[in-house]
Order: structure tokens, then C-alpha cells, then sequence
């Protein structure tokens, strides 16, 4: 992967999968949801339009990756996409697969319950999974 | 504005500000948060990824015209931007100016409190600027 800092707090709460052309992607440590982050490797971006104009269409592009990606998971319902970053001032897009049986449905996830964390073979399954659809380097 | 129907829950919540080129742009019927909402007008959407390629670039302009209209609003710390859809399966992408010192922060504005709707002279006023801003056609 190419020399880029997550943010200190995303490292604690996700696992990296790898890198597309434009976003390092994280999987969430909560396995109560497939949820995938993706962080444009472009310092100092905080709200979705500092996006560079010529980068735009290649986030697109992964953000579909990613959604089509984690309905494939788990024959998902709905993809929520969000850039919130309230609490982690870098940029870094959400990617979620909801079902209408999940623990947060129909609300959005954040601050939902307690995150459930994976087991260690099933967030390896999980992250194979994810690098392989999206075409990640590691 | 052109022949479109918004999804009955967005009228209910929502005031028609007017059409961008690709959106209808809402004013969210909440004094509490300057919140627009975008809704493409392309009937049968549902999630981010299944807008057209050729109109992406399009809906990232409106996207950065209503984060940059609604920081010019209270001159917000941070653009929260989402895609969700649980409740209201049209697909609508909400841009929300916060502050650290609203009533929701450092979460999600989603379920919290209640919302507190405008006097008419000051929703007048944001439909307005909002209109002016974005080049809206009523």
C-alpha cells in the first residue's frame, strides 16, 4: 500500500482491507454489519466536496465498488452511504449493507448498541472477501 | 419545475425550494439544522451507486452547491452528507451544515429530539437564499 496516515481513531475501530486507485478501505470491527470505509488518500480533505473535481468520478467508482460489494455480503436490503466525519475530522465515506432484520433498521448505525467484534477467522474470510470483489492491493 | 414526483414522506417532512439541473433540492422542515435534501430526478433510483455514470458529476456539483449554501448559512464547522433510504426508499442524498454547538452533535442528526419547525417569515428567508444560491428554477 502506498505511504498514507489513517486517522489514529479509525485505525482502533477498523481493519484495513487495502487500496483502490483512490481510497485506502477499512472494514469496521463490528460484525453485527458488512461496513466498509473509504478514506481518499489526499491530505487534508475534510467535507465530500473538497474532493478534487478530477477525482470525483474515480470515488464514485469506488463507493459502487464498495456498495455493490457489501450487498453481495450478505443479499443486502439497502446500502447506506454516508461522509459524516463529526468525530474524525478526515474524509472518510461510509459503506454500509443494512438489512431490515439488522439491530439498527430502519435508523442509520452510528451509536447503535455495542459493536460486535469479528472472529478472527471470519474477519480474515471477510477481508479476502472484500479485497478480491474490490480489487484491492494489499 | 419540471413533472417529478417526490416520494409523500420527503413532502410531508420537506419544503420544495426548487429543481437544480440534475435534483429537486428540499429544505428540511427543521429550524434546528440548515438541511437540504437532494432527489434526482430519475424515477426508480434507490441507492447512490445505481445513478446513471453520465449524471455523477452532475450530482456531485449539486452536491457541493448545497454543502457550500448551507455552510454560507451559519457558517457550519462540518457538511455531513448522506445517502441513506431506510425510511424513504426514493433515492435522496441529505446535506446537513452542523456545529459543535447544535443539539445533535457529535451524532448523527437522525432520531434526535424533536424537530422544530420555522416561523414563515424565516423559512421564507432560507428557501430564498437557498434558491439564490444554488440558481435554483422555481
Amino acid at each position: 500500500m502506498s505511504d498514507f496516515d489513517v486517522h489514529s481513531q479509525l485505525k482502533k475501530d477498523c481493519a484495513v482491507v487495502g487500496d483502490a486507485s483512490l481510497c485506502r478501505v477499512l472494514l469496521m470491527s463490528d460484525s453485527r454489519f458488512p461496513w466498509l470505509i473509504l478514506v481518499p488518500r489526499i491530505e487534508g480533505l475534510r467535507d465530500l466536496h473538497e474532493v478534487p473535481i478530477d477525482h470525483r468520478s474515480q470515488l464514485f467508482d469506488e463507493i459502487e465498488s464498495a456498495s455493490t460489494t457489501v450487498q453481495a455480503l450478505i443479499d443486502a436490503d439497502k446500502v447506506n452511504v454516508a461522509a459524516l466525519g463529526n468525530q474524525v475530522p478526515q474524509l472518510h465515506v461510509h459503506v454500509i449493507g443494512r438489512l431490515t432484520t439488522d439491530p439498527a433498521w430502519p435508523g442509520p448505525v452510528w451509536g447503535v448498541g455495542e459493536s460486535v467484534p469479528y472472529e478472527s477467522d471470519a474477519q480474515a474470510a471477510r477481508l479476502t472477501f472484500v479485497a478480491t470483489a474490490m480489487g484491492l492491493k494489499s
